[in-house]
C-alpha cells in the first residue's frame, strides 16, 4: 500500500469542524499526533470541552447549526484564517457534504474524509445501488419515486412494507416504513419535505422493508490509491425509529460464509472506489438465518467516521481517528492488517439526554451530577462535565459507554454493570431502556432485528418487574410511544 | 490446546484475597463473566470501592497487612467460610507464597495462579536460575550467598558493581546495589535482615549489575498442560529503587531477534514448568545495543498476574484477568493467538500517594478532590474515590493511567495530556515526575535504563525550565534524594 502525497509539514494544523463528543475525540486524537488542534464553535459552544482543549477557537456564528455547522463556506472560511492544513468534519453535519470537500479541494486544504468525487458517488443512494449492482454487491429491491403515482407503481412491484428514503440522506433520519398503498401518497409528501429541510434535497427512493432484518455494517478504510483494509464489522440492530442506540464488534452469530460476504462487498465497493479514509458499508443480514450469506444485502455506504467507531477500535486495538488525520497529513496511517473476527468483544451504549419515560422527548438543561463509569476495560468517550448546560440546539447524544469483554457475555454483562454505574443529575438519561436491553434474554441471545427494541421499550406496565428491573419515576407514568398513558 | 478440568460450577464463587485497584480489577472481570465475587478485606477496607462492587464481603483481620492480606491460612478459611470455589490472590501479598496454593489444592479450592509446585520451582530465585541455565536461556553471573566472607569471594569474581537480591524476594523490595568491597559485609547483613522481615527468609544472592539494563519482560499464558501463549513484551526501566513507575508495551527499539530471543526464552521456561495461567519472564536488555540478542540476560519469572498487566491487554484487545479466572473455573481461557508486536502502543503510568517533591514520602489521607483523565484511548484503573481515606498501612499505588496511541509517540502524547489532567487534593501525588517523564528527550527517543530516572528526578533547581516544567509547591523546597536541602 502507499500513501498519497499531503501536506506533510511537519507539525499540521487541524480545524475541528464540529462538536460535542466527537470534537473532543477528534483534539485528543491531535494531541497524541502533536497535531495543532483548532475548534471551530457556534455561540453554544464557545466554552465546550473540546474548545477549552484546543490550542485555538473559531467561532462559526451563531447556535443554530443552520447559521454555523452546516455552513461549508464559514468552515472553509475558518480553515483558511486560522491557517489550519486539515479539515475533519466529524460525523453528521458537513462530513460528506461535497460542497464542503470541493471548497476545501479549491484551496489546497486536506480534507479527513474522502475525495469530492466520492461523496457525490455515494451520497447519492441511488447512484451508490448502482454501484453496488454493477460490482457484483447484493442489493434489496428499490425504486426511485418521481411523484406519488410512480411510487405507487414500484411499491406494488416490490411488495409491501416498503421504506420511504432521502436519497440525499444519512444518520436514520427521514426514514418512513409504508404498509400499504393508502398511507403512501401522503408519506411520499412528508418525506420529500423533511428530506428539503434535513438535506437540502426531496429526492426519494422506495426499498423493500425486511422485518426480520440485522443493520450489520463493516468498517473500511482506503489510501485513496486502491489500497483497502477491511476492519471486521458492527452489529447496531438496537434502533429506536432507526437510530442506532447499541453497537457492537464483531456482530454476533454470523456464519464464515455471511461475513466473508460482507467483508468482500465492502471490499469491492472500496476498491471500485479507491476509496480514501473512514467509511463504512451497511447491509441487512435476515435474522432468521444468519449463516445463510443469501439473505444479505447492501444499504448504503457512510462516506465518513461514525458514531460508533470506538466498538471497532477497542476491538482490534486500533486508532481509526488517527489513523484519518495521519492519512490526510500525508503520512501512513499506521493501521495494521487485522483478522476478519477481533480477539476480543465491544458493546457500546449510546447515552443520550432524552426522557425515555416520556417518548424519548429531549431532556436539554445543566447537568449538576455526573458519576460515569470507569475502570477496566471500559471506555467513556463524551464532551460533558459536571456543571455543563447541555444545549437544546443539537442532537441529545451525552456519552457513549463502550465495554469490552474476553468474550460477548462478558462485554454484555459489562456494559451492564457500566450502565447501573451511571448517575446523572439535571438532564434525564436513557440509562433505563440500556439496562432493560442488556439484561434481555434476546438480546443476551444476539442477534435481535432493527424492529425489536420497539417491542421491549416502553415496557409494558403490567409486566413482571424484579426490583432491580427499571421503572418509572414515582410522579410521572409511562407512556407508550404513540403517547397514550399506559 | 486442551484445558484442565476445574469446578465447572455454573456459576463459580471467587474470593478476591487482595485489595486495592487489583481488587477492584478481578471483581470487575467476576462481573462480565458472571462469577461470583466475594473480597476478603482487612479492618481498613471494610468501604472500599472492591467490597462495595462485590456480592459479599469477608472480614479476615486488622488492618495490618501481616495480620490480615498476609496470612495464608486466614485466605484459606475465608474461601471455605464463604463457600468459594476459586481464589484470586492479585499481584503482591499471597500470591506467589507456596503454603497459601498449597492450603487450597489440599481443600479443592482452585488457585487462580500457578500450581505450589511451580510457585516452588520459581520463588526460589536461585533454583529458577538454575532451571534456565537447563533449558539454554541466557543468565547474568551470579552467586548464592552464604556469609559475607564467600559473598566478597563471589563478588569479586563476578565484577563489581553487583546487586544483592533475596533469593525469595520481589516486587523490587530488598534489592541492594553493591559498588565495591568495602560496602559488601555491611549490605550482607541489611539486606539479610530485610529479606527476613519481608519475606520470612533471609537467604541472598549476588548478581552481576549492568549500569546500561533496561528492564525488559514477556507476558505468558500457559493452561498448566504444556500449551503456552507469548503475549507481547513490556518496558519497565522507568523505576525508582527498582520500584516501576511507567511501563510501556511493546518494548521501543528491540530488533527481531532480540524480541525474538526473549520470547521463546519465556516460552522454553513455560513449557518446562507446564505453566498454568498469567505470568511474567523478566530480562535485562543491554541498552547500548537492544539490537543483539547477546546482550539478553533472564532475572526472574514472576508467577503471578504483574501491576502492569493492562498496557498488554490495551495493546492487544485481550483479558489477562478473565483469562485467569476462566482457566481456574475449568473453562476455555479464551486467549487468542496475537503477533509478536501489537498493532498499538500502550504507556502506562503509575500514580502513587507519595510526594516526589519530598522524597517520594507516603501522603496517606482524606481525598477531597478527584479528577482522573477519561476519555478516547484512556483507561484509569483505580479504587479511589473522592472522599476515599487512602489509609497508611498498604502500598501507595493510588491510580493506574493507561493510555494507547498508534504509535509509541502517541501513546506517550496521550500519556502526557492524560497526566496533565490528572488534579488530586488531599494527598500528595507523583503526577509531576510523570509529567517529567513523559516530556523528556530521552524518554521519548526511547530505551532509558533502569538507573536513568535518578538522574533526571529531582529535577536539579538550576534547571532551565519552561512554564509547564513541574516546580515544586511554593512553600516547600525541594530536596534530593538524599534528604539534603537543594
Amino acid at each position: 500500500m502507499s500513501f498519497p502525497t499531503g501536506p506533510a509539514v511537519s507539525r499540521p494544523r487541524v480545524l475541528v469542524a464540529n462538536r460535542g463528543e466527537i470534537a473532543v475525540r477528534v483534539v485528543t486524537a491531535c494531541r497524541r499526533l502533536e497535531f495543532e488542534p483548532v475548534v471551530a464553535v457556534s455561540a453554544a459552544d464557545v466554552d465546550s470541552l473540546a474548545a477549552r482543549l484546543a490550542d485555538r477557537v473559531v467561532r462559526l456564528g451563531p447556535a443554530q447549526a443552520s447559521r454555523s455547522y452546516l455552513r461549508p463556506e464559514l468552515i472553509a472560511q475558518a480553515a483558511l484564517q486560522t491557517g489550519c492544513d486539515i479539515v475533519h468534519p466529524g460525523y453528521g453535519f458537513l462530513s460528506e457534504k461535497v460542497e464542503l470537500a470541493e471548497l476545501l479541494e479549491r484551496e489546497g486544504i486536506a480534507f479527513a474524509g474522502p475525495r469530492s468525487q466520492t461523496l457525490r458517488e455515494v451520497g447519492d443512494k441511488a447512484a451508490a445501488r448502482r454501484m453496488a449492482v454493477a460490482t457484483g454487491v447484493p442489493v434489496a429491491p428499490a425504486s426511485e419515486v418521481d411523484d406519488p403515482a410512480s411510487a405507487r407503481v414500484a411499491a406494488a412491484e416490490i411488495g409491501y412494507p416498503v421504506l420511504l428514503k432521502a436519497v440525499h440522506g444519512g444518520g436514520g433520519r427521514g426514514i418512513h416504513r409504508v404498509d400499504g398503498p393508502d398511507d403512501l401518497a401522503r408519506l411520499v409528501d412528508v418525506a420529500a419535505a423533511e428530506a428539503r429541510a434535513a438535506f437540502a434535497d426531496g429526492a426519494l427512493y422506495l426499498e423493500k422493508f425486511y422485518g426480520s432484518g440485522r443493520h450489520v455494517e463493516v468498517q473500511i478504510f482506503g489510501d485513496g490509491e486502491g489500497g483497502v483494509l477491511i476492519l471486521g464489522d458492527r452489529d447496531c440492530s438496537v434502533q429506536r425509529r432507526h437510530q442506532k442506540l447499541i453497537e457492537e464488534c464483531p456482530a454476533p452469530g454470523l456464519s464464515e460464509a455471511t461475513r466473508a460476504l460482507l467483508h468482500d462487498s465492502a471490499r469491492r465497493l472500496a476498491e471500485h472506489l479507491r476509496y480514501r479514509g473512514a467509511g463504512t458499508c451497511e447491509f441487512l443480514v435476515d435474522a432468521a438465518s444468519p449463516h445463510d450469506p443469501a439473505t444479505v444485502v447492501f444499504l448504503e455506504m457512510n462516506a465518513r467516521i461514525q458514531v460508533e467507531h470506538p466498538v471497532t477500535e477497542e476491538a482490534f486495538g486500533i486508532d481509526l481517528v488517527a489513523a484519518q488525520l495521519l492519512l490526510a497529513a500525508g503520512r501512513p496511517h499506521g493501521l495494521p492488517e487485522v483478522p476478519p473476527v477481533p480477539p476480543a468483544h465491544v458493546v457500546e451504549c449510546r447515552l443520550t439526554a432524552e426522557d425515555p419515560w416520556h417518548d424519548f422527548r429531549p431532556s436539554p438543561g445543566r447537568i449538576t451530577r455526573l458519576d460515569l463509569p470507569r475502570g477496566p476495560g471500559v471506555r467513556v468517550d463524551t464532551h460533558v462535565y459536571e456543571s455543563y448546560l447541555f444545549p437544546p440546539y443539537y442532537d441529545s447524544l451525552l456519552a457513549k459507554v463502550i465495554v469490552r469483554g474476553h468474550d460477548r457475555a462478558a462485554a454484555v454483562a459489562g456494559a451492564l454493570a457500566a450502565v447501573d454505574a451511571i448517575r446523572v443529575d439535571g438532564v434525564a438519561t436513557c440509562a433505563d431502556v440500556h439496562r432493560v436491553v442488556l439484561a434481555h434474554p434476546d438480546f443476551r441471545a444476539g442477534g435481535v432485528t432493527t424492529g425489536w427494541l420497539a417491542g421491549v421499550w416502553p415496557p409494558a406496565s403490567d409486566t413482571a418487574v424484579h426490583d432491580d428491573f427499571p421503572r418509572p419515576p414515582a410522579d410521572q407514568e409511562p407512556r407508550d410511544t404513540a403517547g397514550a398513558p399506559a
